[in-house]
């Protein structure tokens, strides 16, 4: 099982938007739902993405993403901002359940139930040489990154970690993450097909 | 220099559309620009990308996305929709230029040029195993994938390297490919600081 946890500081918690960029840059949450479920015609099921949001009026929201339960989605744009506006109103999707949780309560309850957490921060520990669990629970910060105050909270359960010196974007880091872990998974897997 | 080449089956040549997703699934090129050139907050100036459509009524047409000279872009969908539109209707926008350029001769002018093509195809070499030029082209279908006759062309002058067989979207295998040469390119200029 992989986690992302996504903190939006400015993204909308009302449906008051007609376009997921102005909403407080739900389009980043957008991109980072593509990047941490879809596979080309294939949705991850080991995968969940949380994105908090803690933008106006009535924050935080936590919005959840199954892939094991996800249904009724195509990768592109006009469909998730029609099921994120959904979703934003209280209305269900397969697979999408919105709450109240805040992001300390998340974290909190992830680390009490045996997930690793890894604060996604380019002066952490590189990636290559940290050994990740079998639950792992990446946490990263949008466009304006993570505030210290939520990066200080999810180092008590966890240790920073870095992707290196190239500032990508959110999304980028998720499909960066989803492949060394598929790297790894494959050669647990099948050893005598790596050899080094 | 990196580029990469997405051959786009069904991308429409006209403007005879009102969303990028039916438009012949302009969606996934203008994902495939924003994984190329899209930096946190930057733009990659190494990077130029390039579209072949060979959607109805005029293909192919060819679009080229230049790093050094993109300019007033943002990531976000709503951009690329008006930037395309516009592109395609033949109006200039800084760093994109619209041709007749056909794949085979875009394909022919890099490798003679000096560029080593890879085509990206899940039985290919594993890219680990695989000596990347300093200046690479890299090849790939859209969610239909390449066709044969595509593939067999672009083999003429190169080969086919492979992420795994985890069936990643084209976005993604950009994202994957930018960050394996990024960490290649730091080991080169820091061998010290990745000690094996």
């Amino acid at each position: 099982m992989r986690e992302f946890i996504l903190y939006s500081r400015l993204g909308r918690t009302d449906t008051d938007w007609t376009n997921l960029h102005d909403a407080g840059r739900l389009d980043i949450v957008y991109e980072c739902i593509e990047t941490s479920l879809f596979l080309s015609h294939a949705i991850r099921k080991d995968v969940t993405f949380h994105a908090i949001l803690n933008g106006p009026p009535n924050p935080p929201v936590h919005i959840q993403v199954e892939g094991s339960t996800l249904h009724d989605v195509r990768t592109e744009q006009q469909t998730w901002t029609l099921i994120l506006h959904k979703t934003l109103q209280g209305k269900p999707h397969p697979g999408i359940t919105t709450t109240k949780t805040s992001y300390e309560a998340l974290i909190k309850t992830r680390a009490e139930t045996g997930s690793s957490i890894h604060v996604l921060e380019e002066g952490g520990k590189p990636i290559t040489q940290t050994t990740i669990g079998s639950n792992p629970v990446f946490v990263l910060g949008d466009h304006v990154g993570l505030p210290r105050n939520a990066e200080r909270y999810a180092l008590r359960y966890g240790t920073k970690i870095s992707l290196g010196k190239t500032p990508y974007l959110a999304m980028s880091c998720i499909t960066i993450l989803n492949y060394l872990l598929d790297v790894k998974q494959k050669e647990k897997a099948e050893p005598q097909e790596n050899p080094k």
